[in-house]
């Protein structure tokens, strides 16, 4: 897995414009937002998913890059004082603190444009990259990511229902990490076997769900120096969570039961399967 | 033309989610901000350059409806507090004013992730779409669209040299007029000829730059409720502009110049450039 988080830096180097590029404080910006931190737990599923289909790495690492501006994009802007007004982020001044708030919408617009550029370039084959632009706009669509934070925009105050709550998640964090997962399965040279399809299925939704329970455990037990990012945020803004909704033991439950149902659905997949089986351990027993 | 407009607020409507669509505030506010106005001389550009090359009108509209959602995207976010302060557009009050500032920042990110999908799933070979994306996420990109808006930005308060102004320009909104013409090209089943990129190469690039220097001309001409817009807002703002640089006399006489070597540039292309011409004569005449 270092080996893999040291080709995604090099490969987001290589697909980000350069810092002196005209205009060099927009590039300074995109840089900072996506560079040099992060656990890249994206890059990480799509390398492992195209493993399984004996993907060109080089492929892998575009559209790797890909998935981690779209992500990068999305914290900026969540970040915003119109949004979540979050002044840190990986232990550092979240972009609008940095570059000021209107420079933090165009570096966030200029990431997402740059994500797409990424896929038109891949050194892969038209339908590939086809294949891979739809997946990534989807999952960044308003029926996707952006949905899911136009969902929580407006759960503000209210009490969500735990099938509220998760279809909010399903698309707000689930969506990119889903498209994570197809995406490199689609970076093979053979269209998906409806058997792979059917385990990375399971083994997604899984992975995504409980990612977010242990967000959210993350956010109550956890302090800001370990976590990078200001905890107790969302219990301020008075947010629903499934701590909130189910209490922290059985949060905990829930999340190792979902890492469970993951490594289920990769049986099928066998010894293959090892890079993701870690990864869903990572998902569950990670610490920030 | 007026066939044309039609087709595209069709194809807007298919390639937007429907009003009812999870989660619906955000959609109406995709759909309010794109559809039912506008010039539209992106989509019309589009399909002029199409028609040269005898392109099928349903790629065409899909292409127009990606570009025409990025324009829309790119007012969402100009408007914004943080960027141009603006109340009112095409007549009626900005996204941000309507649906608040969050909503508006979520609005202008679907619609551009909505813009990459569309081209994703246009009735064209993997090849045209390849093709498509690569225009449209240059032409959006921090090196594009983007990198203009920061250029923009950093340049309130500052006295531009001409050519510093033109640059600013040629990406702020050169680079999707330079994208909707050839898009319209790619549309083609073949290939561009050199002798039609070579044409319409120089034709973008002074419709683009007269297209400027005329915003530059209304700003301080036209009254609110001709432009759909606030008028002085550039003054008030101390931003450069053609008429502030060269005053209002000699920028008419640019805007005219810049349409006669837009007419010049189609010579070579014969009667069949007709739809490209009166869209040269539109932006230089144009009156809103």
């Amino acid at each position: 897995m270092p080996r893999i988080l040291e080709r995604t830096e090099r490969a987001l180097e290589h697909y980000l414009p350069a810092v002196d590029t005209v205009p060099a404080t927009l590039h300074e910006g995109m840089r900072y937002a996506t560079l040099g931190g992060g656990k890249r737990l994206r890059a990480l599923l799509c390398h492992a998913a195209g493993e399984l289909v004996d993907a060109d790495p080089a492929i892998l690492d575009g559209a790797a890059s890909a998935i981690e501006m779209i992500h990068a994009y999305s914290l900026v802007h969540d970040d915003l004082p119109a949004m979540d007004n979050d002044l840190l982020r990986r232990g550092q001044p979240t972009v609008h603190v940095r570059y000021g708030e209107a420079m933090a919408i165009l570096v966030g617009d200029g990431l997402q444009a740059q994500a797409f550029a990424a896929i038109g370039e891949l050194p892969a084959s038209a339908a590939q990259r086809v294949a891979l632009l739809k997946e990534l706009a989807a999952a960044s669509s308003s029926q996707g990511m952006v949905g899911g934070q136009a969902i929580d925009l407006e759960s503000v105050g209210h009490v969500l229902a735990r099938d509220q709550l998760e279809q909010m998640h399903r698309l707000k964090t689930g969506a990119l990490l889903r498209a994570s997962v197809f995406m490199g399965a689609h970076c093979g040279a053979e269209p998906m076997s409806p058997e792979l399809h059917a385990a990375l299925n399971g083994y997604q939704s899984a992975v995504g769900l409980a990612f977010q329970v242990v967000d959210d455990i993350l956010d109550v037990t956890t302090d800001a120096a370990t976590l990078g990012k200001t905890p107790g945020k969302d219990a301020q803004d008075n947010k629903p969570t499934y701590v909130s909704l189910l209490g922290l033991d059985a949060s905990r439950e829930l999340a190792e039961a979902l890492g469970e149902r993951a490594r289920a659905a990769l049986a099928p997949l066998g010894e293959r399967a090892a890079h993701l089986h870690g990864l869903a351990d990572m998902v569950v027993h990670r610490i920030r």
